[in-house]
């Protein structure tokens, strides 16, 4: 399948690549600052552009989604704006610009996060974006029918407990392999509306 | 308890001023444009002016939020801009700016929807709405403490099934009183970071 990578040169999506392209897949890696094409998701005009650059798709793969942390009392309206505009209105735009591009059984898969279930302190906004799209994910299966729609919800890396271990005390990390297969699932499966969580 | 309770004069917010009154509250009512204090929530400014006039509280409750209804590929970026501000954003900064205002051990009750966990076609800006105030709700309550936040989240409504009826074809609806029931589990319950799916 040929499948468009958002977010291809972060961790999870250079995970994400190398497990999809082992499948067979022709990928085209997108990036704010590297990647075949350069796209900043925050601003539709860019997304149009970008579908027009990639031409037909059988998928497309969302590995990227910045929102700030901030403890709830500090988080602002701009500050939720920006989670919003960041990781929800970003994927949303992902796909409704996409459902013309995208091949007629083809797939669209989200990134959301173990947030939107089992909240941590400073992770308010996250969370309410990985809800948004989770329900979002949903709704959306309903509709574009027999195009797909599915979200991957992991919980912390193993990779990144170094780093991010300590906010996430007792949950069990989960390897980047098997979020990239959760990735090969949505997108060589045939079900739609799901959050893989992991 | 002195309740702030907005979105008074719909017919969610009636319903809850009455079982809440029945209940010995004294409630301050806040609708766009009726109700003992005037507030459009989508302005911060405003909620801050709101509490300013409020003085001391024991609990907030929300019964106000506004979406667009389209076709998911007729949702645009505007769309789900107006959905985030009507319904996620204005509920989240009334229980930021409510913190300091609400009493050590008061509450935030806010309105989601049943569309979360079963869309509609057509719904896909609501399920996100509400998808993103409950994730919001499971994660501020853990940051707020003694101090609560839940979510009502209700189906459609008995008295509103000649109207909303036949986009919930099969889904049982639920009273007014049952959903105002909820409200005063919220108020006057001990829970907290809960979603009450009605």
């Amino acid at each position: 399948m040929k499948i468009l990578l958002i977010g291809a040169t972060g961790t999870l999506g250079t995970a994400v690549h190398k497990t999809l392209t082992s499948r067979g897949h022709d990928i085209l890696t997108v990036g704010r600052g590297g990647g075949d094409l350069r796209c900043d998701l925050t601003d539709p005009a860019q997304i149009t552009d970008l579908y027009e650059r990639a031409g037909q798709l059988d998928a497309v793969v969302s590995a990227a989604g910045d929102v700030p942390f901030k403890p709830v009392t500090e988080l602002t309206p701009d500050d939720h704006l920006a989670a919003f505009r960041g990781k929800v209105l970003s994927q949303i735009e992902l796909v409704r610009q996409g459902i013309p591009r995208v091949a007629e059984r083809g797939s669209f898969t989200l990134i959301t996060g173990v947030l939107a279930r089992e909240p941590i302190p400073t992770g308010a906004a996250a969370s309410m974006a990985n809800g948004a799209v989770e329900a979002f994910v949903r709704a959306a299966a309903i509709e574009i029918a027999p195009q797909r729609i599915n979200a991957i919800s992991p919980t912390v890396f193993t990779e990144s407990l170094a780093d991010y271990g300590d906010y996430f005390p007792g949950m069990p990390p989960v390897d980047l392999a098997d979020v990239a297969q959760a990735y090969v699932r949505s997108v060589e499966g045939a079900q739609t509306g799901q959050v893989y969580a992991l």
